[in-house]
């Protein structure tokens, strides 16, 4: 694929539908009074794997040939994106060596390891994943499956903004504004082209976690920009240090902004979505809702999709947040 | 309506559809491992009001006249009932009257309130609801809106099942099991009776907690038996004292026995539910799923329908239960 395009998408679709979980569009009474607005939550968290990512790796690796099958595949992931590819090589008998930080979080890397990957740990602050992956791809001769920066896997994630589209036009609403979480972006960059194309009016927003903000700040800058090296933050799966090259281009044209949350007021939330949503999110997987809960922008009398992304939270911090918030 | 039939729960899909979310029915790889079945969960915890209730509540508000809609409406309820009675009311502009019990969940009774419901608290141990229901129904000349012994509300609740049947047929899936809560008997009556009729060599079971498993008993003696007054669960959904004059005769036919579960093996599965389903779900909601995940009937390399009914439980519960196990 030479360019990121609906059509692409609806391709991606066809190739992966089997492999997913149509995941639910799902509204709550209380929150739609509480923000004045009609919200429409897109449940990847119910996803197979625990988050979106399975959509992308899949439509990936279904396109490998059989000789790049055979040889095994090489990846690098904070964790949902492991579980996603370690997972589908499972299914298709594919090897999988994956670069995984130290600290991630244990429910990721036991997944992974479950899914029958290879795990190689790697020191986040001081080491390069993709030079790790790179060596293992030129030394055995393996295919690379970035978690964002390539177009079969964008197109994949697209394909959730195609089932978003579907199921609105069937209920015959016309969205506003899209509210997506914005990690090296290949989420956001499918799902809001696919949204724009099929709701030319929708306004697409990133969200980020304060101090990985490099989206937000990068669509201000028209070019770009890293996050400070000094940032913390529990959203493990939105650690990016900066846009893609892949994905930046295809946010600029689809995105209207970005906007950023903090720790705190993501913990709130996931207290907020068990309450009233009845779901379990995983941090990255709550920036959206963050920025709704917390008022980040006017969703007044607007209709508004909301992407949950993923649910993999380590017990022991979803019992602390669900203690002390 | 004189009888339930599948057709019946059909014209109750009709009437109701636009009022209810199509929730998900969804499996979980670790699950389908550990259980060695192929298990799918019905979510009704993400239906409108957090529970299934709702669809047999509107389908019986929906027909009554207008002349009874404008008279008002009395009904009783543990609490999802309510909910549901008190929203479906407050979409038709009628006005609710509901008796609930002292001690009802806080997220239940609070709910029920901001849907405009009239509250009346009774003490469940020394009185009793449907007395009170009817003496406010005789002087007040309202209609009476049953939790389960009605017809018109059992066919509302088997429209869950009808989805259920839809989905497995669209994915060319034959269940072999289908695993229900059970109280007063409603849900599992109409939603055995449709997946009956749409799977004729299905196996129904209704669930039960251990103190609280008269239907259990009541199918073995072939007779309604009560539970022993003295028993206590955290299942406040179903707590019940004795199967439905309306539904144990529907229940005698389509099940094919029942299962009891404890409070201590509900709160370790409510916790696996957070942790692998990604759903909070309340205590009743989780005893179907309590039965699979502690092998109270052999489930291997079958199909397996499971419900969850409803994730309507307390923050402080649900916090303490996540703490604790």
């Amino acid at each position: 694929m030479d360019a990121l395009t609906p059509q692409e998408i609806d391709k991606a679709h066809e190739r992966i539908f089997p492999l997913i979980i149509k995941t639910p569009l799902i509204s709550s009474e209380t929150i739609n009074k509480k923000t004045n607005a009609n919200v429409y939550f897109k449940l990847e968290n119910l996803q197979w794997t625990g988050s979106f990512k399975l959509r992308g790796a899949s439509n990936k690796i279904l396109q490998l040939s059989n000789e790049e099958k055979s040889r095994g595949i090489v990846s690098y992931s904070s964790g949902n994106h492991a579980q996603a590819v370690a997972y589908a090589s499972n299914l298709f008998g594919v090897q999988a060596t994956i670069i995984m930080p130290k600290n991630a979080p244990s429910i990721k890397i036991e997944n992974t390891k479950k899914y029958g990957a290879d795990i190689i740990f790697y020191d986040y602050k001081h080491e390069s994943r993709e030079k790790i992956a790179s060596e293992i791809a030129r030394k055995e001769n393996k295919k690379i499956i970035k978690p964002y920066d390539d177009l079969d896997v964008i197109a994949g994630q697209g394909t959730v903004g195609k089932e978003i589209a579907e199921e609105l036009r069937l209920k015959n609403i016309q969205p506003d504004l899209y509210l997506c979480c914005c990690g090296g972006g290949g989420l956001i960059a499918g799902s809001s082209t696919y949204l724009r194309y099929a709701f030319p009016n929708i306004k697409n927003f990133a969200v980020e976690p304060e101090k990985f903000n490099d989206t937000q700040l990068s669509l201000k800058n028209n070019f770009i920009v890293k996050n400070k090296e000094t940032g913390e933050s529990i959203c493990d799966a939105l650690l990016a240090p900066q846009p893609g090259d892949v994905t930046f281009p295809i946010n600029q044209i689809t995105l209207d902004g970005g906007l950023a949350v903090s720790d705190e007021e993501v913990k709130k939330t996931i207290v907020e979505l068990a309450e009233e949503m009845k779901v379990v999110v995983e941090p990255g997987g709550a920036v959206a809702a963050t920025a709704l809960l917390t008022n980040k922008i006017n969703v007044k009398n607007k209709n508004v999709v909301l992407m949950i992304s993923g649910g993999n939270i380590d017990y022991e911090l979803f019992s602390s947040i669900v203690r002390n918030c």
